[in-house]
């Protein structure tokens, strides 16, 4: 087994300098030192942790350290989109396991490194160490805020529009988890088009109904009417259909799409008058109601309660 | 077991409010929001992470969650005393055992809000979950710089002398690294006092040996003489002691003291002509020189190379 130090030099030749941006001094001291930025905007910081066996299977032999690392970047940098943040300096600690040390370290780099250029990011400090039990890696990103502010998960009103980014559901069985599409972008665009008629924003880790349901919680107790054929299926909840049920009925597709997790879109709120200004691409699931809680309306234009989804799920902030 | 969600909103119940100082919108959304300050000081990041079995020991019964909390902050604040700086928020992941999952939850939050609240940190954010493995827990805490900027590791200079807070040795056996005690206002009582004559500063987690060849490799690989007599000895190496040998010889006790590790003190360097308004209770152990590496100067002032210290211990940044 190479020494945690070993490791921890090879990893700081991986990186590139530091000296970059915002980052004034990065690994090598006991804190990183940080610029303030000149424009007022506040710093945006969030935390995850992503355990093998639980949110990748790298023992398993399912999952590569490469794609570990562009994973636990990706949820991270998505907790920045959700506020319609610039992602800036990433902070990573690992604990390696005692076998293949080496090679898991250089691959895990690599696949932060990698997600972290797409967004140019800083890698910016870290700790790293060697123990007895499986491969877990915390990463804590800071970014800054969109001029005009971040946007919360509180700002929903009665009579906002819902919207999602993409299609949801089948994210774990296909194994799309391990490859988010931070929506960086499309949120920076959002809120650059809506300013501050973008209500609310979070992004769907938990499942919509989950994530919806924390904007609903932190917005006064607001509810929401989802309508039934709006709300867009991804096709990889085929991975579900196991082989003695060929077909799949429109019930448990919906399900799925509301509670699978890890899509890793955006659920967004905004003002009904501002949605000639949205781009193309997007999808209308609902409205926001004064009635609390999460109804369904089918077709027939019946609302049904919804109380699935979202509780014992991941715990992500 | 209680669900995710359910100890989220327990821990959330126990953190006093978010909305104080610094901290604009704390746990509760997609990340974290943390104001400028006005007098343009910079941020500084630290990230450290505790594993069960490595840094505590909680399946054995050595140690309490409560502990292992006090730790875990601890360990952070004390890197940002390093930089003199004065810590300010916390984000706290943890991987908890699937076991009294709930008693660890809890137990483990109030020993890290007892540190919190000795230094005036805000728990601002973090990331909670179960797994099948053992107690895993990762802070990141973030501090302004004192006014003047950070001490550094890299300011080290030929001639400088060279100081610890307090004795070294015996930190693991005794227990005494369960409950370090930060240096933070003795850090900012020394910058105060010597301003850029401080010219770097670490805190000693892998043994002053390892730590201080930290200081020389950053500070272009300058060297240094420690005057063996001057190294301040815990009486906490008595715990090395088997029964068989009663007694520990001068040698081995300055080993200990040099690499033990996880004292929690400060080492820090200091330009000569400014000892004299250094505050009392400090250990003058050396000098920094201009030939690399660290000697040991003996009563007969012989200096004698020490390779010792450093390697493959814990990998703090």
């Amino acid at each position: 087994m190479p020494g945690e130090f070993e490791i921890i030099e090879w990893i700081r030749s991986k990186v590139a300098s530091c000296n970059a941006g915002f980052v004034q001094l990065g690994i090598g001291d006991d804190c990183s030192v940080i610029n303030q930025p000149n424009d007022k905007r506040k710093w945006l910081i969030t935390t995850d942790m992503l355990l093998d066996g639980r949110h990748f299977q790298l023992q398993s032999g399912l999952h590569s350290p490469e794609q570990v690392g562009r994973k636990a970047m990706g949820v991270n940098i998505s907790d920045i989109a959700a506020m319609a943040g610039t992602p800036v300096a990433a902070f990573v600690s690992v604990a390696l396991p005692k076998s293949n040390t080496k090679e898991i370290a250089q691959l895990l780099t690599e696949g932060i490194k990698a997600e972290a250029e797409k967004f140019d990011i800083v890698l910016a400090g870290g700790d790293t160490n060697v123990w007895d039990g499986p491969l877990v890696i915390n990463i804590t990103l800071i970014g800054l805020e969109p001029l005009g502010g971040a946007v919360l998960r509180s700002g929903a009103i009665p009579g906002d529009c819902i919207f999602v980014s993409g299609p949801l559901g089948g994210s774990y069985p296909s194994g799309r988890h391990m490859k988010p599409t931070p929506r960086i972008k499309l949120a920076q665009d959002l809120k650059s088009r809506l300013g501050d008629k973008l209500h609310a924003m979070i992004d769907i880790s938990d499942g919509l109904a989950g994530d919806l349901r924390h904007i609903l919680k932190e917005s006064n107790g607001v509810g929401a009417n989802l309508i039934t054929n709006q709300i867009p299926i991804h096709p990889d909840i085929q991975f579900h259909v196991s082989e003695n049920t060929a077909h799949m009925d429109q019930e448990v597709a919906i399900e799925h799409a509301l509670c699978d997790g890890e899509d890793f879109e955006l659920c967004f709120c905004v003002a009904p008058d501002s949605v000639t200004n949205l781009p193309n691409g997007l999808f209308h699931v609902g409205h926001i109601t004064t009635e609390p809680g999460i109804r369904l309306v089918g077709s027939d234009g019946v609302a049904k309660p919804w109380t699935r989804g979202g509780f014992d799920h991941i715990g992500h902030d």
